[in-house]
């Protein structure tokens, strides 16, 4: 935390405010210390990048050893296939209409593919576009395990996997995502749940004459007990950044977080919060367990309310911040902020400064690029 | 309404979801009604882009007879400069610092700028960044009316238009935005709290030697109140699309909203709601008064629930929905989902299809293309 405070300190007058900046140093360190965790625990790291969609930090990661990366949707997919990656993993039941067949196709010409996938209307729809016995693309039966969202019951994936592979479709294994163990105090309870799901799905396809080879556990809050026997993978995305909720939650020390927003307050505001120039169009409207958008480095307030370029912040038991300000905010989700950013700003602890592209469009531009 | 309907069962399979479509000939229609009241009632209308980010519908709603445009930030000033508008209001308390300094600088190259301001620190700031007595530069002085965000009290605008003046700025008037309408019941009142802070604004101007010019009043909850006397002005900007909210508020009829995301139910999920590919990456988390983040057209359900990329899908009394089933989902806020997309879909009643980019990146990339 308090390099993010120096960081402010050394760069104040040059910052375009927001800008979402980035310590290059710590960066590293929660990489190679997610890898380190990975390897010494026999499983792949596949990491999700929909937190940094930035092709210069997937670079890092499968430098240090990741053994590809995981994806929400096939801009993200197109986007780091078009720097190289080889080897992708869409968690997200994909739904194989017209336009999205088309798209996957032209990613089987130089990837390998992973499609999550969680029902039998699903199947039906992938082997009518065409794409049953079609090279180097695989299935990921999705099971659910607590979270309530996508993902077919463990006791269903051996089914399901058995009606794909009789419609001549690959399936590679099963995954799920633990995302009831977000909330404080659930992560350990929530992995054990994943732990227990996956078990179940994976011997599902082996009754059924599939073996496995793809066992695969989320996430951030729950990685520390998701390499239980049986996992092959885990697939944590926010570890490059962390944020306070991951300090509030136990999950990393404050020296951990890589990942603040500049801002500079604006105005004293008539009331109590100060004005300042962040709101939900640069951090999104997400919130801790305490009600708040964000929380400035090493104190001097929190958020406490959000329009959409307005952030009002409460300055708490600090004084009160002259206008013109410039403040770290840590935004109580990274990937929010990430997602309204155009680039990160990567500070080095020589005082250079990198700048990351972030790729943050959707799928249309995508789309029309290429018609 | 049901012209969405009828959209989305004409063009279901050409969909890549999520898509932001937009009605064009209700776009036309709305642009011209505003347009028409700010004529009637003998205001200047100047819309806010923020809400479409789009240069294409600038350019029709000054086709229309806009005034100029409003902006929140360098960025869209610089965006809708490049395209030639030469008239932009930033209705925000910019902080001058050295990076934006100089991208004022370049603003007024080619545009008449207006910039709001309620502090004596940002005068000063403004005078010791070298830009009093800089042609084309104007303030305008915010004033709070009951929002409790930016803005001095009225009774305060005289003194701080006083010190500007007096060290060389130019002040234009007043401006205020009455962000308190938005609640159920409240644009009316908002309203008129915004005649009377204005007023007493523009008299404190008069007060201390200044003719304001510019007496500026938002916005879209509150447009059919705020062409009161002495408002010289109105800044709606949401007016173009509407959403669901407007109607539940009865700012609009179900027929004026003109925008709508198209989704595709992807799971069935294992309890009740079912999901869809349309979460906080896609429209944010801003909910309406019923706690629903967007609702399909015409019945059908609404978003409980949104993870990142997964919408919570309650079909309430529909029947559920089969997976693969392309919905038009109208989001409760029409401008955060614009913020996450490339490219708005603009179709006509004729089947015909536009694509009107977003320009929806931060400031940073914009610094970064000129330096």
């Amino acid at each position: 935390m308090d390099r993010i405070i120096d960081a402010v300190r050394q760069h104040r007058d040059a910052f375009d405010t927001p800008a979402v900046v980035v310590l290059g140093e710590v960066l590293r360190e929660n990489i190679a210390r997610m890898q380190a965790f990975a390897d010494g625990h026999g499983v792949a790291l596949r990491p999700h990048v929909k937190t940094h969609k930035s092709v210069d930090i997937g670079r890092m990661q499968l430098a240090a050893g990741a053994s590809g990366i995981t994806v929400s949707d096939l801009h993200q997919a197109e986007v780091f296939a078009a720097d190289g990656v080889d080897d992708i993993f869409l968690a997200f039941p994909l739904w194989p209409s017209a336009p999205k067949a088309a798209r996957v196709r032209r990613l089987l010409e130089t990837v390998d593919l992973k499609l999550g996938l969680d029902s039998h209307e699903a199947v039906d729809a992938t082997v009518d576009r065409g794409l049953a016995g079609v090279d180097r693309l695989e299935l990921v039966i999705e099971v659910d395990c607590g979270g309530r969202r996508s993902g077919v019951a463990p006791s269903a994936a051996g089914d399901l996997a058995r009606y794909a592979a009789d419609r001549g479709l690959e399936v590679a294994g099963v995954f799920t995502y633990p995302g009831h163990g977000w909330a404080l105090g659930a992560a350990e309870g929530a992995a054990h749940d994943q732990t227990a799901a996956l078990a179940a799905a994976a011997s599902g396809l082996r009754e059924v004459g599939i073996e496995p080879r793809i066992v695969s556990a989320g996430s951030t809050p729950t990685f520390a007990w998701s390499a239980a026997p049986g996992i092959t993978e885990i697939r944590p995305g926010e570890y490059v950044f962390f944020s306070m909720d991951h300090c509030d939650h136990g999950i990393c020390s404050p020296d951990e977080i890589a990942l603040f927003v500049a801002t500079t307050v604006v105005s004293a505001g008539p009331g109590n919060p100060q004005i300042i120039d962040v709101g939900t169009m640069a951090i999104g409207r997400e919130v801790d367990d305490r009600g708040h958008y964000g929380r400035i480095a090493g104190g001097g307030g929190a958020v406490t309310r959000v329009n959409e370029y307005h952030g009002f912040l409460d300055p708490g038991e600090s004084p009160p911040h002259p206008i013109g300000t410039v403040l770290p905010l840590i935004p109580t989700h990274s990937c929010t902020a990430v997602q309204n950013a155009s680039e990160l700003l990567v500070l080095e602890a020589d005082g250079t400064v990198d700048r990351f592209p972030v790729q943050q469009l959707g799928p249309m531009l995508a789309a029309r690029e290429r018609s």
